[in-house]
């Protein structure tokens, strides 16, 4: 795909050293964007090579607004959030993010961008159904980074109705792949096994979607380049048991041994099956994930045992 | 109603200054509750006898939780908010009172709160639908100030979840009487007709539910004295077209010459009907709204008489 040579196309990318930021900037530069990636933290040499550096605390009222009258993009992908560790889901910083995130798309606006894609969170679906649908499934958030995701998404959608700005809300499942930080399943189990340390878990009968963060990369990239609007589903639309992924690590790492599953108890609520109807990433997009599961986690060791001197 | 003299019941209410605040200070007074009223600007000598006054700019972080902790209430009325005038509601200052509002009710939580009651908003809702109903009801809003209001909405069902505050949500509908300040509905009719001002409106045909301020206080009265938990519609469950209210303002002031229903077109999207489901109120609560609208207008008529010197 290419975004095309006739008109420039610069786009602004949020949280560009993250999780999903690192690997979908490789891709935009690709493309033919003028990636401009901002960061909280000052680059720590890793960038892909092309990308314009930014350094800003988005949290700091009009850090937003001064970004983005300085870079004036024409698209907008905004992924910059706190950490992505269970344990973050419930702080205060989470809503912080809010008035962060609507000053961002309101200067964005302002300055005359065409299209605006946000990451959300299959944390905003109501986890008391099981098949989670893009309307038909209601938001209602069971963490503060939940309601914040949802209170940003109605207020985006609010603003830019009376503006020329195309947006769209990927509404993103499990992600797991090369860079997740620790403090998250795959990364815990898979850097855990690499280091032979016993891998504790619940019994895992759970029943999650998870997607390869480069599959992820690629729906935002296409996201960015066509125009789907509203809410989409970026997931993989297969919805598998905890306890594969972890057993599927330990075959792969060699080390079953090690894993203790079951050895703890699952949490009180927490819902059995999370699926996620992706007709429209499918259908509208034309999107296939590319990573079958066992090959996404093969790929995740391996940069694993890549970086496990680093860690 | 009594709130009971074996436990100290001292309540903080947010924009006691306000139009539903300065009716709810005061029959909360006669119910036995040391009242703290705190409002942004400096009282105005009007406030009920026995009201202890703070003044503080509630949207500057750390405010909140500075006065929480200065009077650290049992009860907690948050009625703040910028003002209510419909050109007000997608103003920027909406988003603010989203993290203004949630530090209040952690500080409140924090300071071993017991009840605390909100206002909300019809403008929660999704307006595609004819009658709303707490929880059948989607909520999406249509403007900033409907969507800051669902996010404070699901950011205190959560940050309350694991506290031992009980907590309520009063959405209250579209609520007239005296106090009202100008650029609504009602206030604007009823003082542009004492005025001899003529009265350019829509036809009128669409159909909300008009409560009394005093209904709403009792209302909110009530629920801060009981221990109903959730969402409650604040409505006096009659839906009526807004061209009667008009009619009826303008027998009333015996100046129905005034009258040009039909001058204005109606918006665009403007829903035909927004009724209210009482059910939770009148039978959970057993509470009855006393004011049919044809008295409550009388009294608000009347008021604008007595004010209309001062306007």
């Amino acid at each position: 795909m290419s975004a095309g040579k006739s008109q420039m196309n610069r786009i602004l990318v949020t949280g560009a050293n993250g999780f999903i930021g690192c690997h979908i900037c490789k891709l935009l530069i690709i493309s033919g964007f003028e990636v401009h990636g901002v960061s909280r933290t000052a680059p720590s040499g890793a960038q892909p090579n092309g990308m314009i550096v930014h350094t800003a605390d988005l949290l700091t009222a009009g850090a937003p607004t001064a970004l983005v009258r300085n870079v004036r993009p024409s698209h907008l992908l905004h992924l910059a959030w706190s950490e992505p560790k269970t344990r973050a889901l419930m702080k205060i910083e989470n809503v912080e993010w809010i008035s962060a995130s609507h000053e961002l798309f309101r200067a964005f606006i302002e300055a005359d961008g065409r299209r605006a894609v946000f990451a959300g969170s299959f944390a905003e679906y109501d986890w008391d159904h099981e098949t989670l649908h893009e309307t038909r499934t209601p938001a209602r958030a069971r963490t503060l980074y939940g309601a914040a995701k949802n209170a940003v998404r109605e207020l985006v959608e609010i603003s830019g109705r009376e503006s020329s700005v195309s947006t769209a809300w990927a509404r993103i499942s499990w992600v797991y792949g090369p860079h997740e930080p620790r403090g998250r399943l795959v990364s815990d189990v898979a850097s855990d096994l690499l280091s032979g340390r016993k891998v504790e878990t619940t019994a895992g009968q759970q029943e999650r979607d998870f997607i390869h963060v480069v599959d992820v990369a690629r729906a935002l990239e296409a996201l960015l380049i066509g125009d789907v609007r509203g809410i989409v589903n970026v997931a993989s639309g297969q919805c598998v048991p905890v306890r594969m992924v972890v057993e599927i690590l330990g075959q792969l790492a060699g080390r079953s041994d090690l894993l203790a599953i079951g050895a703890k108890a699952m949490p009180a609520n927490e819902p059995l099956r999370l699926a996620a109807d992706v007709n429209r990433l499918r259908v509208e997009m034309g999107f296939v994930a590319r990573y079958p599961l066992e090959e996404g986690l093969a790929a995740t060791l391996d940069w694993w045992r890549a970086h496990a001197a680093a860690e």
